[in-house]
């Protein structure tokens, strides 16, 4: 199954014109909305995580794409589907995670919880737009500069840890794989301090996946130095580390791209140019990637 | 598992002040937010049920709590898993459920797509509370009149004749069941309508439950006149099918308790009393129904 495909599918059907960003921005509510689901099978197995990670990252996810849209998290909802295997004890660890992930600012206002086979999580967060410039993936312009802050890769290695057996829960790569840490702050700050349209996404299907989804939507090549992406040096033990940190995914980094002018902190490690996609300076070479040419190596999510 | 054991783990961890009702009313953002999921196995069959009838029945289920809180469904989020075998096809027909259940009213702003073992669904549905009056369970009075609009058990009836084997998508209980109906326009006028605090619920999980939920957080006795509780007459061809009526769920009536001076429609089933729990008249008896005997009788789901 092609999602990019299924999700064409859904546009043309329900006409929306709010589908392409993570987070729908709902003028008339000064309110942004993302829903975001972790499946038992396909995004996480037991044999790795627990209740209390599941529920740390079932929130996490959902307000990393609030904050990169500029939004400040406020309200989410939560669907919990549990096997009959899921006792008391695992719904509280469940929810002191969805309770940390919380931090004290972000309420648990409803849901629901039903049976199932395996375990499905559903967050829907909602946060405040208001006084707040919203970003999207398609306001990148010639002449911005392209800044990302969080390592990459680090939750793609975590996972090969787990896969090989690892349990380590205090591996770096792992805690980044199962308790990711978000750019809360560099999202505000971005948010408070752009007074133009600009393009912003968390890096959770990859960095390269942000970087092509916004040069695409936005009409722009994108040019980046791989040298200067932000990375943890031990990564370099796997031998395809470079594309652990181009498209590992589930690292929850912020990539913003924004007028050179404004000073927010992070790393530059491009330039938005004149043409379409993604140029990759690697190894002294100049790599491109079309659209296609991204949608062909994306790692299809984890293998769980 | 029994839901509200869980629910009241949920509640005391998260020491949110919003889980209760149905619906979150967010008083800063003028808005109502409901999130509800459908599971294969446990809510609907493929047996039955095709992606049409699954799209449309997961939205009407939610815009049904939203027009019972009172509020006005605007936007939608739909997550969406599929097993492989659910093709572009099914996605295509899914949504034109969805589609025709948004009605050109409700809009569908995002959500997402991945896959699973099972088919699983889940619906945030956000409404307007601007200029409404808000309902809440717990705001049922002695003296409040006790009105109810839709079929009830007609749903339960539909499922027994889908267990039995029929094809017949055209009998009416059967449709009750796949494709319900949702009184809108009644729960709008009543939110209007009413001015001072007020209880109104839907009826998806029975009759009963919401009779019993409403009285029970309220403080108030509601005593109700079977006979005037309306159904289908040719419910009777089943022996329970007293029991349908009371217990049966997914009928997605309204049942509001209200003060008695406004004319609202509907049929008026009773009296909110001194009292608590509920009591029926049925048969020229009077049984009463404390908290924990609905709660024991309540069919937990129906055996998909």
């Amino acid at each position: 199954m092609k999602e990019k495909e299924l999700i064409n599918i859904i546009k043309n059907i329900s006409g929306s014109e709010y589908i392409g960003d993570d987070c729908a921005y709902l003028n008339d509510f000064e309110l942004v909305v993302t829903q975001d689901s972790l499946v038992e099978g396909v995004h996480f197995s037991l044999d790795y995580t627990d209740g209390y990670k599941l529920g740390y990252k079932s929130v996490m996810v959902n307000l990393s794409d609030i904050y990169a849209s500029g939004g400040i998290p406020k309200y989410i909802t939560i669907s919990l589907s549990l096997p009959s295997f899921a006792d008391n004890s695992f719904v509280e660890e469940f929810y002191k995670g969805v309770k940390d992930a919380c931090a004290g600012d972000v309420k648990v206002i409803g849901g629901d919880l039903t049976g199932s086979d395996k375990i499905f999580v559903s967050v829907c967060a909602l946060g405040s737009a208001k006084g707040r410039n919203i970003s999207s993936r398609s306001k990148a312009k010639e002449g911005y500069k392209i800044v990302v802050l969080g390592l990459h890769g680090s939750s793609a290695a975590g996972f090969q840890f787990l896969k090989s057996g690892s349990k380590d829960f205090s591996n770096k790569f792992i805690k980044a794989h199962l308790t990711p840490e978000i750019q809360s702050d560099f999202a505000i700050n971005i948010a408070q301090t752009v007074k133009e349209p600009y393009a912003m996404m968390d890096t959770s299907d990859g960095l390269m996946d942000a970087l092509s989804t916004i040069a695409n939507e936005s009409g722009v090549l994108l040019e980046v130095d791989f040298a200067k992406i932000p990375y943890d040096g031990d990564i370099k033990q796997f031998l395809n580390w470079e594309d652990f940190v181009l498209f590992g995914g589930e690292d929850y980094g912020i990539l913003a791209v924004v007028p050179e002018k404004y000073d927010i902190g992070g790393t530059q490690i491009g330039y938005a140019k004149k043409g379409l996609g993604v140029d990759m300076l690697l190894n002294g070479k100049k790599i491109h990637y079309s659209k296609t040419d991204v949608e062909n190596k994306i790692f299809n999510h984890f293998n769980y």
